[in-house]
């Protein structure tokens, strides 16, 4: 990513944008060395001090890419200032075990090859960290590697995206923000920008036309306008553009018409975030807290990025656990029901799983989702299963295959953002073990 | 303390080591108006976004001087880079309550006056988050205000120091460290530096003899250039001085003779942190999370503040929940056991009870503490009850009263750093409440 940033004031700003941007599926950036997927001999930032070519500091314009990228995933708050997403205070609730040996010999054939590949080998070379299979709610697989413990928390990325998505779903269920409301009608300062004219629908849809460019090799492209709006880190003294999230979104200008086409453009979410938290007189930080961590039982407290104001960044901020994101996913199969208690309402599960709409999705030209859909900030796969997923670049994943009663969680690292990259040995896997666990 | 900061550059660095120094009960620096002791009606960092009057950002240079403190104090991972410390993931420890509604009225009279206060009046006055009071083991009393909450975590100020000094005794206990080394002899890099000649235990006291000033009116003083060395925000491309915690403790030059006074300076405590340290393999935060939090059953994780390296802020970085301070406290009353188990040697804690030599400590010329010591990193009352305790600049304490079988703890943000802006209306509140307890 490092090598398509022209100057260093970009750099500097853009770096925290960069670590938990939500590029899924659409950033073309790569890393131009292809480190290895096995943890290097000489840990980063190991030691009193580490060695000095073992550092990685928040000054770094390459914090967030090749092989730095796999210790930065599970230190995001070493890195940036963050908030806390509280766990609460109460014992963690008991995720059930019954792992089965068996799964590391599932095989599967990638996308675009001949060869066959078992789920274990899947594992190194999908450079992940963390990943974790539920199956009948009973945890039948879960392993760790690279930067990533039991103990730890991960970047979730654009993961992020699906949960800010879902509490959208649940304030709709409830009656507090209206799906077809205009935004500049819940948030007026959004009036002269082309958020405003769009209905929330569109928002959560993504389906908003909106002058806005993710190109990270264009360096007049917005997304370095927004970086910069965004960072956390003190501005320069002649900085005169936007300070917040909040500030950015109203300079935001139309092309196109809204609900036409599906165009992944992080944008939205954060605008999302902003009607959440107008409409509920709270954080998305904190909706997260009361509604699914603390209700859950979760394990660890998790946290997001913020910018300058404090306001969490509801595109990509999250780092979480593990197994707490599996907690999510078995959440979601159930229909909103945990340990049998009716958590989220089922309207708001129901409301996601339907899907959106294929032919404004195709218009976005995604070769691994042939069929697929993107509604109320998740990845429809529209496949004999009706599987669907939260996504992140570097290979995040929960995904959540109600006809198999199955979910998996995965954590990554892997050194293309894109999820092209991980995609033929990560969609194909999670097939053949749903398909296996099903016999 | 914004007042005496005299160029912008310093004010960009220094801000990170201020929000979490160690000045207990030396620094002289005060807020120059008096905000109120009673929260304001309108809240800091309320809203979506918050209006401009009530934004505390952390390239604001007064974000923790004035009334924004009272903010501040809980929102440290918001405003800076932390390390997480790590609670574990099973269920914490019950502590058992047995609530004294009648506390409030025990009555004491404050240094230099004749008027009587109640233990309920000076919780206000002395701007108190968030006070826990443990008798025979049980909650007695417990109340919070200001930002803090029962999930909720608080800067910890130099209370930090005295738990680096009970890991230091821990592992002198256990024969890992020698508490008559030379820190050279530990730490080689350290030879050039005046720490090079001082014993671990001349370290641990603060008897070393260091050309260090911790002068903030003064603009030359180390402590700025010591905050640059340990801020963790990206420096500007011309900076050439030490850019972490150890490479400023190497370039520290002596002055007068090791073992002849108490000198309270933070930095023997990053001096510390480091040996304990590179004698463990294991950082601060990392012991911490293991001989403490964990066993401990603590309820919340908490946090450091780290330089550009990760280094964990040994003399002032932590931030952690009130309840989980009142444990480590019983675990000091109990001599290292909680829950009926030893977690922690016997005799670490006892070397610690003994106190210091009064005689190095008088010449520091502590007016509250006349009959003081230092020892460990905790501070010695050698009152009748011989209570001790850990301090922190605006009013921390964790108060130990073995005679009384009494733990206090107490999160506060008064706007004078200086402990003497507390200490007439808490110190003789604590004898007070133990005396009522002992009735």
């Amino acid at each position: 990513m490092n090598h398509t940033i022209k100057h260093s004031l970009a750099r500097r700003w853009l770096i925290p944008l960069c670590a938990s941007l939500a590029l899924s599926g659409l950033a073309q950036a790569e890393s131009p060395t292809q480190p290895s997927a096995t943890q290097s001999t000489t840990p980063w930032m190991s030691g009193f001090p580490p060695a000095p070519e073992r550092i990685i500091r928040n000054s770094d314009a390459d914090f967030f890419a090749d092989e730095k990228l796999r210790w930065t995933v599970c230190h995001m708050q070493e890195l940036l200032p963050t908030k806390i997403l509280h766990r609460g205070l109460g014992a963690p609730s008991t995720l059930e075990y019954q792992l089965d040996s068996k799964l590391d010999q599932v095989s599967f054939t990638p996308f675009a090859t001949q060869d066959s590949m078992t789920w274990g080998e899947a594992f190194a070379t999908n450079y992940t960290d963390g990943v974790i299979v539920l199956h009948n709610g009973k945890v039948v697989y879960e392993r760790y590697d690279g930067c990533l413990n039991e103990q730890g928390i991960h970047a979730s990325m654009s993961m992020t995206k699906s949960l800010v998505g879902l509490l959208a779903e649940t304030l709709i269920a409830e009656g507090v923000i209206d799906e077809n409301a205009l935004a500049r009608d819940i948030i007026p300062e959004l009036k002269d920008s082309a958020f405003g004219s769009a209905t929330v629908r569109q928002i959560m849809n993504m389906t908003t036309g909106l002058k806005y460019s993710e190109d990270y090799s264009d360096p007049e492209a917005d997304v370095w306008k927004y970086s910069q709006a965004a960072s956390s880190m003190p501005k320069p003294g002649d900085y005169k553009g936007p300070r917040s999230y909040f500030e950015y979104l109203q300079t935001v200008q139309g092309e196109g018409k809204h609900g036409e086409a599906f165009a992944y453009k992080t944008i939205n979410t954060d605008t999302l975030g902003w009607i959440i938290s107008r409409s509920s007189g709270k954080s998305v930080v904190q909706l997260l807290s009361e509604r699914l961590w603390q209700p859950l039982g979760t394990e660890q407290s998790a946290n997001f990025t913020i910018d300058s104001i404090g306001t969490p960044f509801a595109g990509g901020g999250l780092s979480a656990g593990l197994r707490d994101l599996a907690r999510i996913g078995q959440l979601m199969l159930n229909e909103g029901k945990f340990n049998g208690e009716q958590l989220i309402p089922s309207a708001a599960i129901q409301s996601i799983r339907q899907g959106g709409d294929p032919k404004l999705f195709a218009k976005a030209g995604y070769d691994n989702m042939p069929n697929g859909s993107y509604k109320s900030m998740w990845w429809h796969f529209h496949n004999a299963n009706q599987a669907y997923a939260a996504r992140g670049v570097h290979g995040q994943t929960i995904y959540i295959d109600p006809t198999a009663n199955m979910v998996i969680v995965r954590f990554a690292s892997h050194p293309k953002a894109a999820n092209g990259g991980n995609d033929p040995t990560s969609l194909p896997a999670y097939q053949a073990v749903a398909d296996y666990l099903m016999k």
